[in-house]
């Protein structure tokens, strides 16, 4: 058995506990300095306020300055700090972990780079701490059901096929399935532009809810179709291979569903302005609205270096002018039509 | 403004009549001998039966044997019969159509050729009756949906893109979006097939309303992740562009939230036998299970034909031997684990 860190106690690192556990290995779960209630209740009660839910018995709690004695004899390292937390993860705790123990991070995201493209954040954290090797997760798994032992299809991405495998040999179980990939940027392109476009799908939901209660799914799927072709080509121009949509389109379908990023695609699509739909929400910063207009920038560089049409992401640029710009909705239907010729 | 004929009163056949008559076209709905009752009551009151809408004003009704008078200086036939329908379609309708205006049929699936291929209605219809325009519908769209005027993006198909523009043009409004294509058989196939995935999809909804009742998604998404992989293999094999995978996937997720296929799906997960999800449906025949057969039988023979390999398409086969031999549902998480290197 072998000894896993989590760093940060949010949702989904600590929901990473269960399959952890379920391989009987031994846990440790350090809070950020976000996380001292959380840390506080769990080491009381071992119940974790924000995922809601009794974490696996046996869990052991941290505040982050044990974070030494956390990190004494472990075999992998889960960053499990969200994407607000990033910057500070790479500058305060990386240089901070044993070199040779691969970090497997839970943070779903690209940043833009000064030229307007994307990059991972394990790209991200091997430009500051070259050497290491960083791993992450992609693919559809919210923390809740995962915590529920709902049965779960992801994929980890790294650039060593065979510390991919060692790592899934500690974490998968018979409801935590694990795909493996070298195809990085790929993955993690995938499964971040959901983001944005997960906001789109439910402009949908909103427009029905809109005009009565009554929720309609022919706007949604129509939407969700123009998701997977946007996302198809944005794959394609970033050189990332195609086999990716299974996961963005896997993520796409649970974040439409879930918390939300769901909430403020619908309040949008009722006609609320951002500006509002942000205050209802009672100033949370989303995550993936964040993620979303990273997308946006980024593809409007592209656009502005001339790589690519306006015309191809008419939904993307949509979304990204809600959110950016303030603009009312107005789903840009009459673009998503085409004439495809044998 | 044109006449538009339509030849059978189902519910998605009727539902066209909605952005036909917004266009102001003269809009006949012709029952087939199943639809005297609906066509009855759709002359006295306006009402459809199985729809649960009124229609239009200033739709005309016709029974079946006054089908000749329907077709009288008609500019475009819509073929509204279901699935079971379409013999009976191509041997005793068909012959009677005027040679030189275009059929478009809302009819969803394929039929197995002896050589275990798939092939579209509409080839099939033009195998029967050389020479004649034989067009189709493809895409998200449920007929409840339609007829409330949600938006909605379909895809119509057919050999000739000068007659499918003028189709466009007779049927497309502000809540119903068109695109077109003459690859037929791609756009057909990847529609046809969600009729499979679908029911694999919601297998998820029953496994998890079977340990409670709450919904849970990430399983829904790997089953939907996978459908997206396996559907694009499918339209690969048989030589139909990737593109359509939008249709399909838009499509898929359509299905997976409406009606009875959904309803089958869930009761399966839950743990039904086939034999007693279909009694618990008090006989109703499924299109989408007839379908859903045809598409694992094609399969089946692509695979005796050594075409195919067994393990690319877990999920499919799965779902067929579910629904052709009576399997527990015992879904293949594990097959759908893949490692993909760059």
């Amino acid at each position: 058995m072998s000894v896993i860190t989590v760093i940060g106690s949010g949702v989904m690192g600590s929901a990473m506990s269960f399959p952890a556990r379920e391989n009987k290995h031994t846990v440790r779960l350090v809070g950020t300095m976000l996380d001292r209630e959380i840390i506080e209740h769990l080491k009381k009660t071992g119940y974790h306020l924000n995922l809601k839910r009794t974490l696996p018995s046996e869990v052991e709690y941290y505040h982050l300055e044990e974070l030494d004695r956390a990190l004494d004899g472990a075999n992998l390292i889960i960053g499990g700090v969200s994407s607000f937390g990033v910057h500070w993860f790479a500058d305060e705790i990386i240089p901070r972990l044993p070199v040779k123990i691969p970090v497997l991070s839970v943070t779903k995201g690209m940043f833009n780079l000064p030229d307007g493209s994307l990059a991972s954040y394990p790209k991200y954290y091997s430009q500051k701490a070259p050497g290491r090797d960083f791993c992450a997760v992609g693919g559809p798994c919210t923390s809740y059901e995962l915590a529920d032992l709902d049965k779960t299809h992801v994929c980890f991405c790294g650039n060593h096929i065979k510390s991919l495998r060692e790592i899934k040999k500690l974490l998968e179980t018979d409801y935590y399935h694990i795909s493996l990939t070298t195809d990085v940027e790929g993955l993690e392109c995938a499964v971040a532009m959901k983001n944005a476009y997960a906001l789109a799908v439910t402009l949908a939901v909103g427009l029905s809810l809109k005009n009565g209660d009554t929720l309609n799914y022919n706007s949604q799927a129509a939407l969700f179709g123009q998701s997977v072709r946007e996302m198809r080509k944005l794959l394609a121009l970033t050189g990332c291979h195609d086999d990716n949509i299974i996961f963005g389109a896997g993520d796409l379908y649970v974040t439409v569903f879930g918390g939300r990023t769901r909430h403020i695609g619908t309040l949008l699509g009722k006609g609320y302005s951002f500006c509002d739909a942000m205050n209802a929400l009672q100033g949370v910063t989303l995550e993936s609205v964040v993620i979303a207009t990273r997308t946006g920038e980024a593809v409007r560089s592209l656009i502005d270096a001339g790589k690519i049409k306006e015309e191809e992401f008419p939904l993307l640029l949509h979304i990204s002018d809600v959110i950016t710009k303030d603009k009312k909705v107005d789903i840009p239907w009459k673009a998503f039509e085409s004439e495809r010729l044998l």
